[in-house]
């Protein structure tokens, strides 16, 4: 194992982190927080001197092997955030060091679960941070996504790329480092524009930045206790950020097509038709249940319909509504959403649309078998054939997925939560949703749970961004084999 | 579609139910039943006509297609569930048609669902049949799953068979008929086997017989209101039980290699193993759990988790408790070995024990891959390469199973039931179990229900019960144009 080139990169991490603090620190200056601006300076300083150490560590090899690269994914987004917890440690905000690690990694991982029954009672600077880290976690997800595992055979991730995005060079590096400029790009428009639109339908800068890092990178951390509740009455804003969680939640490539005017591609995309028929259909049966019941008149239905949905199904992870006060026919239409997830190479998690397309196609294909066992058509997505490998990784993924799901659950369960709360507490983590059902519904928090099980949160949260396998490798014997 | 062979084999499947009616009907003979009596006449004499009629169709073709062969099996087990029912009607015992297709279904099934709040007020010839059902489904599908299924390349059938149990002669006819030969010998044994040890234990002959017939189905209606729960301190009974019910969930091709002395075989088969293990850990688990907090002292702790345990994996649904009571981490384990089910050739349902084998080493192999995508083995079971279209069928089991369980889930929510009744309700049909959670637990029924509901559980039950596939060939276009 090259230790020392997995150093020199989780180093230069570091040092990109401690300059990125920057930013809240200033708002901190700005607002004169004190306690903030002294966090701050200390997480700074100690991720800085890390930092220096660790990139300045010799390595004669550069070659980066698949295992270094396993090591330097997973590594990294635990350093990111233990020491991205440490402003809200050494700021008094969270003094508990894993409450500040959770929190931490649920805004990294877009997850937006928190365990902060009073979130208002924090600084600006320190709010600022809390939703900038789903920006920065949203932007590493895609790279990671995108540009990085479609290289690695595994659990079906060729499949992220709708196209690659960028150009086809033969060397990786400088492809990766193309398609990831490119990302970047998209991202940074996509921010700036929701920005731009919230402030014009009357949130002041600071709730326009902090809702639309929140959003643009599927994360769910809200600045008040209420989630998005107090503005449950500004449709325009409801149907705003409703949109852009679902614009959010589509592959990102799609984007690049866009720019290239492939219009026809973008059109015909058959992850993008299912992800928007399942939020219509969902919308729908929500609407048809709670109308009359919950809500008065369409329009209202539809409107908290459709924000839930996006919210849930782009896990999101912000609330209009206490949606565990719905009937049971809504509220489990939402629980199965925590698990579809997004579509692949957006900044959503859950098990992914695509995937969901992919089960779908292997379904068909068995039925028509039994019928005619002589045409063993293959199964194809846009045109292109889904090689079996492919296949049998969407499988594994879905296998792994369920296998932590229900023992998660069941570990979870020892805390004396009933079926409903513990199910739907490990799978908006996994999914990194935020919110769940019960116990752990829109109103409630993770400030209930002990520190093992918030370590455990973390664990599944950091899981299910990382799809699985990236982490599941470090359990193998074989990995620490020389 | 050769519609005159499929009526032909349908009328003599019906003229076999006719005749062993006369079992049931000679039982309330004995005890002076008069309207039993008169309904089992009347539903013989109508399943005779029809028989009849049916049989003496003519057929110029006597050759056996794919399609014909689903439309058979299909429309065999609707029919005996439909005719099976009409005793119940006609005795005035369960008035309502479809409360008493409901049960007929749920007998053949080998489910054990009842709707009968006091089932003791049946007399004892319809007791006997209710039963009886259950030895009739699990007969049938033993014949299904290891002799017609595996023959069908789909949904990962082939796997059924740990190995032939029969002779491999180059005909598929007389191949059927001697597999068919050597089950029918394996079941009548272990039948006859547990009738006398019941009986030594202190169960009267009919207990003797219904509890059997119960258990070695793995269907689980009992005769008493209370399910087992009577027996609960008859220790021995208990463990009787437990055990039967874990023999009945093993693939019955192994018998056949116990009989042929090939001991190897039958210690280092792998679903065995796992299944044993599952149990094993289950119960150590659920004990742990109960332990000081449900029961007093590890003896019985450990026996009524031995029970339930071996109860739900083998879906058969008999209780001696209301596990509805035990804490959450507990009930936890029974809802998930509701989904794993017993092994593949048995009479057990769920997605079955081999599947989750395959769904093992699909995620190990995808694991190693991710570190060394160059060596890509093969999955192997048992020595032998599991095909990559058997992983792809085992797969679309899974997606198909779940899809079914989500969507109706949903549905029955629809009646007003919490997320767990519901969710349980359809995991406890389509695995043909019984008993589920909370609003369905042991203590209560599915008498609950709007008769839409009741049909809609009847065919979850069959669907399950079918492995899915067989029916689901019949919602495609293909299968019904010529």
């Amino acid at each position: 194992m090259n230790y020392g080139l997995a150093a020199r990169v989780l180093g230069n991490l570091l040092l990109i982190e401690a300059a990125l603090l920057a930013i809240p620190l200033s708002i901190s200056l700005w607002y004169q927080e004190k306690s903030s601006i002294l966090g701050f300076l200390i997480a700074m300083l100690i991720m800085g001197l890390v930092g220096l150490v660790l990139s300045n560590i010799p390595t004669s090899n550069k070659r980066l092997k698949t295992r270094e690269a396993f090591l330097i994914v997973a590594l990294g987004w635990f350093a990111t955030s233990f020491f991205g917890a440490l402003p809200f440690v050494f700021s008094g905000n969270i003094p508990n060091l894993i409450d500040a690690f959770f929190e931490t990694v649920s805004g990294l991982t877009t997850t937006g679960a928190t365990l902060l029954p009073n979130v208002e009672a924090l600084s600006k600077g320190l709010l600022f941070w809390r939703s900038f880290t789903h920006w920065l976690g949203g932007m590493g997800i895609l790279v990671l996504t995108l540009a990085i595992l479609p290289t690695v055979g595994v659990g079906g991730f060729q499949i992220f790329k709708a196209e690659s995005p960028g150009p086809t060079p033969d060397k990786l590096t400088p492809r990766i480092a193309a398609t990831t400029k490119i990302l970047y790009t998209v991202y940074l428009v996509m921010t700036g524009l929701q920005i731009a639109l919230f402030y014009g339908a009357g949130l002041n800068l600071f709730e326009s930045l902090v809702f639309a890092f929140g959003s643009v990178g599927t994360g769910g951390f809200s600045i008040y206790n209420d989630s998005f509740a107090r503005f449950s009455n500004n449709s325009v804003l409801v149907i705003i950020m409703s949109l852009f969680m679902i614009v959010s939640g589509i592959n990102f490539s799609l984007y690049y097509d866009l720019w290239k005017k492939r219009w026809k591609q973008v059109l015909n995309n058959s992850e993008l038709r299912l992800y928007l028929s399942i939020i219509a259909i969902s919308v729908l049966a929500i609407s048809l249940n709670l109308y009359g019941r919950v809500y008065v008149g369409w329009g209202e239905t539809a409107k908290q319909a459709l924000f839930q949905v996006s919210s849930i199904i782009t896990t999101s992870g912000f609330s209009t509504v206490d949606f565990d006060q719905w009937p049971t026919f809504s509220k489990g239409i939402l629980f199965a959403l925590m698990f579809v997830g997004g579509s692949a190479g957006s900044t959503a998690g859950g098990i992914k649309v695509i995937r969901l397309l992919v089960a779908g196609k292997v379904v068909k294909r068995e039925v028509s078998k039994a019928l005619h066992p002589q045409l063993a058509s293959p199964i194809t997505i846009d045109g292109r054939i889904v090689a079996p490998e492919i296949v049998s990784g969407v499988a594994s993924f879905y296998f792994l997925y369920f296998a932590v799901f229900i023992i998660g659950s069941l570990l979870i369960s020892l805390e004396g939560l009933d079926l409903v709360s513990s199910m739907s507490a490990v799978a908006t983590t996994l999914g990194n949703i935020g919110p769940g059902l019960g116990a752990v519904g829109p109103t409630n928090t993770f400030a209930q749970f002990s520190s093992l099980s918030k370590l455990f949160f973390s664990l599944l949260m950091l899981l299910g961004r990382l799809e699985l396998f990236t982490l599941a490798v470090f359990v193998t014997s074989s990995f620490w084999k020389e």
